[in-house]
């Protein structure tokens, strides 16, 4: 497969978005830590754990993007999906953690959506990677069949956050719940995207248009499911450290809730 | 398009330039948010951010310039003015967010100013972009129509700071005033520059002067309203620590408005 000289333009900056937001949110959420109540730090660590690995994908991402299409094109070098998935693999258990970790409910209440959500994540990933990646481990052209059975614990993990997870939420204030309720929306509209550009690149033939739809469409879920969603991790650390200490509220010039 | 020897010369020199002002402008600004009270820290936090975003992009620009220019220029390589796209889209919102952070106005202030200003310049930067970029999206040389586009949303921008952000000026001290006064008029005039070095490399043809003036343009603008601004941010965060806090004051030898 080629990429037409536009084509390439758009996914080399599309990458290279990717490396930008991903480090300096990274960045950005070590230092901003300080910034709420010690109780919520490890949710603005993990958050900066989660782009970080991110920022170190697209990197290899970009790199190997160059390799394969750019002017220097490398003979027998092959774009990379495992990138991807590796991250995947890493991250969205990580992105879970940050979710309920925010919220901090009770240990146990932790723990038991925890024990469902991570493996759930581990086989959403682990299960779409032959599909996408065109193993063709069943039969030729089974990735409609891998991206069916990645989408089995992807719908239970919306069940566990929507259904489940919506239980806890009446014990959070007013504006925390809304301010969750966003982010659940996020998490839908962006998660949702993964799918589509998947199916996007599924056909039988790799084809500029199928590739450049499923790079482009992977980039800007990533950096809104990762940086975007880390941010309002952020703030409802925010607006929950305001409402636990009316002492931080006023030293921080945080309205109290 | 070929570049002579000293034109060369001259837009490697700025964009280095660029490197090294972002770059440890990001570095001091990141230590340097200890030395104001807690409720501005995020204000220069954002700062850095946006410096430390600015040098990612100047090293791409940098390495994509003698990959194009260089010595060892390589066959079939582009410059790529995407890059500049790339970061002003993510820098420009964050540099309104830190201007409107510094002032520590009411949250419900501070948000309709920022939901006014972020989607105005993201269409501002997304609508100059075809033109630079010289897409022909439209018809061919349509370079002036996109900057005449892009105008729109900017002007809107300049209004809000100037009118909609003059009424709240009201409640800070006479220092912090004239400071915040000095800041707009920094943007005013920086800003100013963008349109101009972009109307120079507008012509029908890609030409070495209206190139190397675009870059210079860019990266002498960039540096002022990224580096210099948010050193005044942090001037300005200095001062209303220093109002607000008698001990601040005199623990770090302050003078009390």
């Amino acid at each position: 497969m080629d990429l037409s000289a536009g084509g390439y333009l758009v996914v080399y900056n599309v990458l290279s978005l990717g490396i930008a937001s991903m480090l300096f949110t990274t960045i950005f959420l070590f230092f901003a830590k300080d910034r709420v109540l010690p109780k919520y730090r490890m949710a603005i660590m993990v958050s900066a754990t989660v782009t970080g690995i991110a920022a170190y994908h697209y990197f290899r991402m970009f790199d190997n993007f160059i390799e394969v299409f750019g002017p220097e094109a490398v003979d027998g070098a092959t774009y990379n999906v495992g990138y991807r998935y590796v991250d995947w693999f890493l991250t969205v258990p990580l992105l879970l953690v940050e979710t309920i970790a925010v919220l901090a409910l009770a240990a146990a209440v932790q723990r038991s959506l925890l024990v469902r959500l991570i493996p759930a994540a581990a086989l959403m990933i682990g299960l779409g990677y032959p599909g996408d990646a065109r193993l063709d481990l069943l039969y030729e052209g089974d990735a409609s069949l891998w991206g069916l059975f990645s989408t089995i614990p992807f719908l239970y993990i919306l069940y566990v956050l929507f259904v489940e997870l919506g239980k806890s939420l009446e014990r959070q204030s007013a504006p925390v719940q809304r301010r969750i309720k966003e982010l659940r929306l996020l998490l839908l509209a962006t998660w949702g995207v993964y799918p589509i550009a998947f199916i996007f690149n599924m056909g039988a033939v790799a084809s500029e248009g199928g590739f450049i739809a499923r790079e482009v469409g992977y980039s800007i879920a990533d950096i809104l499911a990762k940086c975007l969603f880390g941010l309002m991790i952020f703030s409802i650390a925010r607006m929950k450290s305001a409402e636990d200490d009316a002492e931080f509220a006023k030293v921080e010039n945080r309205e109290h809730a």
